[in-house]
């Protein structure tokens, strides 16, 4: 962490838990706070909280943004009048054009805020799910504000590198376009097909019998917070809503081949599925 | 096992050569027989291999059918000139209402045949992933033919109990609009995701860095049997088709509301998906 001495984290939640994990392990001085009393006290079992917002960003070196992407640019905004001239400010919001464009327009926040989104996370939320090696290996994608000064994105992407991650700088269209189809269209369709189910289990209790690991894969995700997720597809709305387009049009015409019942059609289509799902490891 | 002495297993695959090792645990006699040359080399790992269809089920007490969907029918009548009056066979594909169907025509076939369902499996076939406690508390759905004695029906029931899977009756018609909505759409639905990510991709390379566990949970079932999976959604095309317009549907409503952008919906949506997904551990 090198000269950094204390770092803040805000809203002490699994990513903001694990943070605080990882960092007491390289001995940096971790404070955190959460906006619920509830989750302070949840919190107070992994890390010292302080009882103030203000008190805990106070002299901070770095202060981590781990609450809900819709909570950032309040707290930005908030932050932009009570820091040391060097304090680093971080996010882990999945969500990043919107917090860049906001940021941007924020006169002063550029020689603060690196907009960061770890590519971490369990469909578990809370602190008590909190995993010093959550960060380890995983992609960290930046998305730099247009006036960000080369030498505050370094110290960005060595605070991550820190703890093991692997810092990737990108623009945030890209990043939110690349969200939006591998993480946030996937929880939509989990928890849309889940709805489905749960309106089948009412007509026909006997359903769940049939319910096996692949059902269990397949809606995993459907059991996310929905407080965070809500504030994602909000926020990212308009790539989220391209992709699922596309895809509600191509099961528009896997319906019409299902019609056709033509057995070598779905040969292809799932041996297309399997080539490209056993890229992935 | 009772007096059963031979076990005859065609079609070595994932699930044959689980139960081939679940039944060998039991001393129970188990011979096997594969299509394919190249299948009856690696199901030679795991137990005696019959040079001949024939030769594997000569003099066997129970004949199981752990070939695919589509081949289930071809092997029952070529069986029913060539048992002994007690032989009890039984299958484990995945679609019941059409063998059911058609296994009522074939005359004598219903003192031997007893249709069967084990919820289990895998996203990875073959005998290579075979796994003598694959059957373990699994369910295993019974659809008998409307003239099965039931003492034959009693006999599949005891023989999937010995080896500690929990049979249950159903009939046919259930069970595959059941496993329409919980097994064989979450497989169409996962791998047209993949295709539809796979398009992204080329389009973008950088995309499979925002790869997580959350896609990859999503995706598992893409990975599996191409061969098989055709076979299922073109036997149980009426079903799947019924609940996919259904999804499809669903969908369209989901983008009319991401072109609302009403936050309060979005909320609402995940944690109604979050309740009934914790309801299924």
């Amino acid at each position: 962490m090198g000269t950094q001495k204390k770092v803040a984290i805000i809203g002490v939640g699994l990513l903001g838990g694990s943070l605080a994990l990882a960092l007491k392990k390289k001995n940096v001085t971790v404070v955190g706070w959460n906006h619920r009393v509830s989750s302070r006290k949840k919190a107070a079992r992994l890390l010292k909280v302080e009882p103030t917002f203000e008190k805990a960003v106070q002299d901070a070196d770095v202060v981590v943004l781990c609450s809900h992407s819709s909570t950032v640019l309040p707290f930005l905004l908030h932050l932009n009048h009570m820091l040391k001239p060097d304090t680093l400010i971080l996010d882990v919001s999945s969500i990043k054009g919107k917090i860049v464009e906001i940021a941007e327009q924020i006169k002063g926040l550029e020689n603060h805020f690196v907009p960061c989104h770890p590519m971490a996370g369990k469909e578990k939320s809370g602190a008590d799910f909190a995993d010093a090696g959550l960060y380890k290996e995983r992609y960290i994608f930046i998305t730099p504000l247009k006036k960000n000064p080369l030498a505050l994105v370094q110290r960005a992407v060595k605070f991550w590198a820190s703890l093991g991650a692997k810092p990737v700088l990108m623009d945030a269209k890209t990043h939110d376009k690349n969200v939006a189809l591998t993480s946030h269209l996937p929880h939509l369709l989990a928890s849309a097909f889940v709805q489905l189910y749960g309106n089948q289990e009412k007509r026909s209790k006997n359903i769940r019998m049939a319910v096996g690991s692949g059902f269990k894969d397949f809606t995993r995700i459907a059991g996310s917070n929905p407080s965070m997720w809500s504030d994602i597809l909000e926020m990212n709305s308009k790539e989220v809503l391209a992709f699922l387009t596309a895809y509600r049009k191509q099961l528009a015409g896997l319906e019409k081949q299902l019609k056709r019942g033509h057995k070598s059609f779905w040969m292809k289509f799932f041996e297309k599925g399997r080539s490209l799902r056993e890229k992935i490891q």
